[in-house]
């Protein structure tokens, strides 16, 4: 496994592969790897012949108030895991190689951006999509895996690949979890022991929501209001809950066909989200 | 020479190309050809064994009271002088194959934009970036061909093609003009005869304000002024005249190194635009 920092260097080792006839699958991250990366991996292994992991803490996507400074980082734990998931290049650029000068421009996201994560995170997800388009841009990949645990977010790139006609397949791959329930995320690190003993419970509201849509409960108001009520006894604080259309995200009182149940929950030094679909019509 | 009007079409003829070892040069217009355009498609021939040619006017960057609806247009002229100048394939698409929905994200613009055409046309350039992102995504050419007369446009997509990390080359060419100086443009047939006559004067002024450049004055207000005297004759009114360093579009009061003299004139249907580029270093 090769790891490299520059852009054309990246470039040379995709461009060298694609000339022997491979394709190439790319799972980009911020790093701090855990078993859900892992799993995006794997899926890019099984379908490509050449696979590329990108590490970066995207600055773009962190507001002036959150935690950029603090995000977890540890690269040589990162190799070991990505050399044993069967990973053939990383990209680790510095932000001077990823951003030379400030932006002159940026991706502006208008829809399906102003709901969960959107609305308490301005700016998040246009940061995301401007430094996933270069990503895309710098790897040229065949196909890119992203983890369904973000939602919002693989539904912003998908939409993003679809506006701008990139040429490339975007993959969800389902949330991996602890064997408690929790899913997996790279703040995990950042709970107390009692806090993640609790967190488990944010995954069981999503199930116990996901249950009453299955049975019938078409009342958007009445199924936040039901997790909000089971979110109540936890020692941290609800950011968001809420029950939308998806992939579109859209509000509407009377759920149905597609939707996604989406929580985020701040404990002391950890937001945690995570979300549930509901496939109504299918399910029924 | 080819006409295809899907996306898919226009993918499959340069992945076919290129599979063949050859490589693209790109044009992308709104149409209604000049001879502004037919050097563009001639410098991409010279350097190139594919050449494809867009035409497509771009809702998206016209504003609400702009000239959209009564843009020129006519495609079997275009199809003739483009199948003379050597085009191997038109892409001529919809606006439902280019814009299906509404896009739910757009390139916004930050820098290089509050000056020149961009003050007076908010979101032009968004609009431009935005298309032109989705051409070069869709043809991927090695190498895009743009005019010098619309400088800010070409320093835009420069700025746009290193900012996103897009793997083409951008090619600024030199303002194709009449004989007696004025700037080809698909606007110049709405001109009045009287307007036609008159108009060469936008050129003869730029010239002037670079001579006076060249021959050491630094104040970009003095320059300003002495354009403004020379086009207060005129029948239409000036929309701007600025003097800017060039390709970063910032406004100094003492002019240094590259600039660009230009200026936008409004006559009663056509809003015209024309410039001039001085290197102060190189020239003195």
């Amino acid at each position: 496994m090769k790891v490299v920092e520059a852009i054309e260097a990246i470039r040379n080792e995709v461009i060298a592969a694609k000339q022997t006839g491979l394709s190439i699958g790319f799972v980009p991250t911020m790093g701090y790897l855990h078993e859900g990366h892992v799993s995006l991996i794997e899926a890019a292994r099984k379908d490509h012949d050449f696979v590329v992991l990108s590490i970066f803490v995207n600055p773009l996507q962190f507001g002036p108030n959150e935690d950029l400074d603090r995000y977890p980082r540890d690269f040589q734990r990162d190799e070991q895991i990505a050399q044993k998931a069967g990973v053939d290049v990383i990209f680790y650029p510095s932000v001077p190689e990823m951003y030379p000068t400030n932006m002159p421009m940026s991706i502006h996201v208008t829809s399906g951006v102003n709901v969960l994560c959107g609305s308490s995170r301005p700016g998040h997800f246009d940061g995301v999509a401007t430094v996933v388009m270069k990503l895309l841009q710098i790897v040229q990949p065949n196909e890119a895996y992203f983890g369904q645990k973000d939602a919002q977010q693989l539904a912003i790139i998908m939409n993003m690949v679809d506006a701008f006609n990139v040429p490339v397949i975007i993959h969800g791959c389902p949330t991996v979890r602890e064997e408690d329930g929790l899913a997996k995320s790279s703040r995990n690190v950042y709970l107390t022991k009692e806090e993640r003993d609790e967190a488990p419970f944010l995954y069981e509201a999503l199930k116990e929501g996901a249950k009453l849509i299955r049975s019938g409960e078409t009342s958007r108001a009445f199924i936040r209001a039901e997790l909000e009520k089971r979110l109540e006894s936890g020692s941290g604080k609800v950011d968001y809950i809420d029950v939308l259309s998806y992939p579109s995200l859209e509000q509407s009182e009377r759920l149905s066909g597609k939707v996604i149940l989406a929580v985020a929950y701040v404990y002391k030094n950890a937001r945690l989200i995570d979300n549930y679909i509901v496939d109504i019509q299918g399910e029924k």
